[in-house]
This record gives C-alpha cells, structure tokens and sequence, in this order.
C-alpha cells in the first residue's frame, strides 16, 4: 500500500525502499510464474516442498518467500510459509476472486518499458513509444488486459450495471465500447434480462468478449462490432454506453470529441456511463487513482486520470447534462454518467 | 517502507499496487535525474517554475510531481510542490546528507536485470548474470557503488570505526577490504591519529577510495593495495580488518575461507569488524534487512544476507572467539565483530 510519509520523520530507508520497489513487482511476477500461491494454498508450506511444487530450487523458494513475507503477501511461522488473507483470496488461483492473472497486463514488458527511461517522458511530456502507444490500433496489449484483468476489475461490474440500469424497465440497448473482457457489458445482460449488448473492440480484443458472453450464457443478447471507438459507425440508438476505462488514454479533446459521437448514438436522455480513475481536486488522493496517471504519462500520448470536474466539463461541453459521480465501495474507480 | 498486511485485511489493492511497484523507482529516479529535488528546495514549486528548471514539459513535471506526492516523496499544497521532511534532508543534493547518488548504483541497470526474469532466478537458485555476476572481478558497477553509495551508508561509519577502535590506544593498522568509497577506513582514521589503512579493492575503485582520502585530509596515513580480496597478499600483521557489506556476496564456505586469510593476517586478538545486513533468525525481520537476501539471489552464485548466528558459525569455523553483534542505530547495518 502507498503510505505518504507522516511530516516530521525523515527516513533514508523510504529512499533506499523506493529505489529498490521495482524488486517487490518482480517478485511478485516469479511467484505468480511459478504458481508458487498454489502450492502454498495445498501446502505443507516447507521449502523442500514448494521447490518440488515450483520446479525450483530451495535456495530461490527460500529467500522468495522470505521476500514475499517481507511485503504483505506470505505469512511465515514456525519456518513453513502459508497465505495471507489477501493471498489466499487474491493470489491463489484456487481463488474464484483470484487476480493473479492482471499479471498478465500489468506485468507485461510492454506496460512497462516507458518506465526504463521515464525521465525521458517527463522531459517529453508524452509517451515515447511509436505511434499512439498502448492505444495503438490493434496493439496486442489490449488482448493480454481482457484475458487478464477482468477479475482485478470484476468488483467495480455489478455497481457499474445497476448504476446504469438504475429505473430502466423493458427493452435496453447497450453499447460496450471498448468491452476488452466485456465483463461489464455481460454484467448488464445478466442483470437486466431485456438488455442486449453490442461490445465494440479490436477484433482479437473482441474473441476475449465473446468467449465471457457464451461463458455468462447471454450470447444470443451479444453482438460484435469490431473496428475502432473513434472510425466505426456505433449504430444505435442506445438507452446506455459504457466507457469503461476508456477516456483516461485520450486528452481533452479527444475525450470530449468521442463524447459527442456517442452522444449522438444514445437516445434522448440515454446514459454515457464511464469507470474510471478518478482523483480528488489535489491531484494526489486517493492514491491507486492520483498515482494512475503516471502510466498514462508514459504510455499515451495526451492521456491523465481526470477529475470529477474535468470529466463533467467534458460531457457538459459534448452536451450531456446531469452528469453524477459514484465511487465503486472496495475499488479504486468511480462511475461517471451523464445524461444525452 | 515495507508494510506487511495486517492479518484480516485482504486487499486486491495490495496486489495491484505491487505489481506496479516497479513504477516508484522509476519516478524516482526520472526525478533524481532531472535534478527535480533541487529545484523544489529554491522554489517556488509551481509546475512552471518546475518544468522550467528542469527542462521538462509541464504536464511531465506535474505528473511526475503528483506521484511523488502519492508516495511521500513530495508534498503538495495550494498547487505548489515542496520538500518533505525526507526529501530535504536526503534528496536535495544542496543538503549534507543526500542519498540521491544512491541511484548511481541502486538503480544502476546491472543491478535490476536479473529481477526482469526473478522466475529464473528462482528455479535455477543462482544468478544468471555471467561469470560471478556483481562480484564478477572489475564489474564497473562497483566503481558506481563507490561513488554513489557513501552518502548512503555513510551513517554507519561512525558507530562502525568506534566499535572497531573500542580500547585501542597507539598505532593501529587498519586493513580495509572491498574498501569501495572507502569511507569506513576513512571513519577510522579521522577517530584514531596512530591508525594508519590499507585499502583494498580493485583498481578502478580505489581511486574513488583515495579521491576520498585525500578530501578528508588523511591520504599520509593511506595505503593502496589494488586487487581481488581473495587473491592479494594481504601483508600486515593488522589490528583491525574491515569486511564491510562483503560477505554476503558469497556463500558460507567461501565467506569461511575468506575470514580464516583474514584472521593470518591479524594480530592476536585483532578484530575482523563486519558491516552486514543481518535479519533476524526468523529471516523475514527487520524488513530491509531480510528483503536483502533476493538481491543477492539475483545477482550474485551464492550470496545471502546472513543470520547472526550463521555469521557467528562462520567466524568460529575460522578461528574466532569473542564474537559480537551491535546493530547500527537508524541504519539497516549490523556490525559483527571477531577477535583473532
């Protein structure tokens, strides 16, 4: 957890600890690789053990998980290793609400590359990598976060959902765009029988889609539109639209721009639903959502996770009015909505 | 600072924040490398001020500044950015006691390129870096250890160079060995008038070493002895030898070897003082102590941060009595201490 720290306690250990953070996602990445949360949920727990498990030697499951203990994700006594609570329920893949597989996406090389030269960016004040970035047309990225992320985000759907069904009644049209896992966009089927979803996304983003929808058994209300959020035609019109995610890797413009053409697909009144990271006014609490916007600095070109009242200048000036904030208990994200 | 989870609180944020942990070292040092700490220390603050100091965009410097925020590592008020206790005193490089070269080393790229495939590391138990890895002979990341870590381990020179000399009284012969910045010999010298210091360690870094002897105004009484320390003759016989943040690049056999040379080259009744991150019998306390152990997993073929009583076992294999354990105050350092 980040924990400013308090005024009056200078600390060189905070230096030391923060030039050597990058080895805490290391190691959580090797453990994560080697299923090293499984075998500590089946225990015994002995180091003999877990190497066999892991195909590993003693000397590294030993000093990994005297690491692992270290930082909040192993418990140790009597010299065997078993889980935390936040282990047990977040890491063991055992674990129906295992996000061990966010992995995946936040640990892959391409997330973190801007991250080697960041100084570079700051100078910059934009990504360095090619092209758009992480929001380059069919970046492969974007596979790895729908086959990876959605149990990491899967608590903020069913707030999300009634949020955006909230007193609508009969038939609903939904639009998902960029529907990544589709998690949320099958949250809305599954809690409005009469909905039917059309999940927009880049075509091998979409398999990840679709495969959830046959999962959730709502494929015969799921449709497919492949292309791009600002090219294709959305269709319509909509009683809802969802953005999850979705505007924090655009500027102002551009965000604002995008909201006008789903404005424009919505019915009267229909709803434009973001998640997102919202930071309160001083930019820097709360903290997963202030600290958010650093990786939009090194992985978009004009990305940032935006306030309440630049998101709502946003949707006031693409036309939409009763725009509401409601942050998602026991995340880090807030659902934005405006009305068309 | 390493909080472990307190038991009954699980939290995916935990797992979230670790796998992104990687990015505060790489905001520190974006920051320690555009001399950011500077320019918040004379102000005024503000991102423009900033971003011009720093010849950077203003949305990087502001980006940059909020999440440094978000880690405590800055403090944020009214739109302006300004020191914390901790930035002051050991970021600002206009202060006596900043660890910003620290970067030099800890985030040297040599250092942290084995915790980009850890899951390796771990199977194998060893580093796969080439040869002997950070201890390979003439590794240039030791001529940035010695010029970028003194500030940072310098407060243990004091406590260090006491304990060394506790009760002495004329001339002593110091021999100093992976002398680095060679600041701990140093310590000694400018406590003891009689204490004459050999220096060893290999070419290129001995002449940080001396560059340090000559400011501190003690180079008549510095000796230079260039070399691996397990292969040069070490001459004396001396009073006090220093193996400081040495042996736990290696592994107990060797680290035996290595103090029986020590212990020929000593008077009766010298004193081989190490400076050693020595975690609790239960490994996994105090954290920076225990956390300790995975860098050398990574990067050395053997090495470990050692238990007192595994450093003890050492010492009376090789033939020492009278051995002690004083933990440095406000440092991660232990000092253990061996008579001949």
């Amino acid at each position: 957890m980040m924990h400013p720290q308090p005024a009056g306690s200078p600390s060189p250990e905070l230096v030391f600890e923060t030039l050597n953070a990058y080895q805490r996602s290391a190691a959580l990445l090797a453990a994560i690789e080697l299923d090293l949360f499984r075998a500590i949920g089946e225990g015994p727990g002995d180091v003999a053990s877990l190497a066999r498990r892991c195909g590993s030697s003693e000397r590294g499951v030993r000093i990994l998980c005297d690491y692992l203990t270290v930082i909040g994700l192993l418990a140790k006594e009597g010299g065997r290793y078993h889980h935390t609570p936040t282990s047990s329920i977040f890491l063991d893949p055992r674990s129906p609400a295992s996000v061990a597989s966010a992995a995946r996406f936040l640990g892959h090389e391409a997330n973190g590359k801007q991250f080697t030269r960041l100084a570079d960016v700051v100078r910059d004040g934009h990504t360095n990598l090619p092209g758009q970035g992480s929001v380059e047309p069919d970046n492969p990225i974007w596979v790895e976060f729908a086959k990876g992320i959605g149990p990491m985000v899967g608590v903020a759907a069913s707030p999300l959902a009634a949020t955006a069904l909230e007193g609508l009644r009969g038939p609903v049209r939904v639009l998902d765009i960029a529907a990544g896992h589709g998690l949320f966009g099958i949250e809305v089927a599954k809690q409005h029988a009469e909905a039917t979803i059309t999940a927009l996304d880049w075509t091998a983003v979409l398999e990840v889609a679709h495969d959830n929808a046959r999962a959730a058994g709502i494929e015969d209300r799921y449709q497919l539109l492949p292309g791009s959020a600002f090219e294709v035609d959305y269709g319509g019109p909509y009683d809802i639209v969802l953005l999850t995610n979705f505007l924090h890797h655009y500027d102002v413009a551009t965000c604002v721009g995008l909201l006008r053409k789903v404005r424009a697909a919505l019915k009267p009144g229909g709803r434009a639903a973001t998640l997102e990271f919202v930071p309160n006014e001083d930019r820097i609490s709360p903290p997963i959502a202030a600290a958010f916007s650093l990786v939009m600095l090194a992985n978009t070109p004009g990305g940032d996770a935006y306030t309440f009242r630049e998101l709502e200048a946003m949707y006031v000036e693409a036309g939409y009015h009763g725009i509401t904030s409601r942050p998602v208990p026991k995340s880090p994200h807030t659902v934005v909505m405006g009305l068309a």
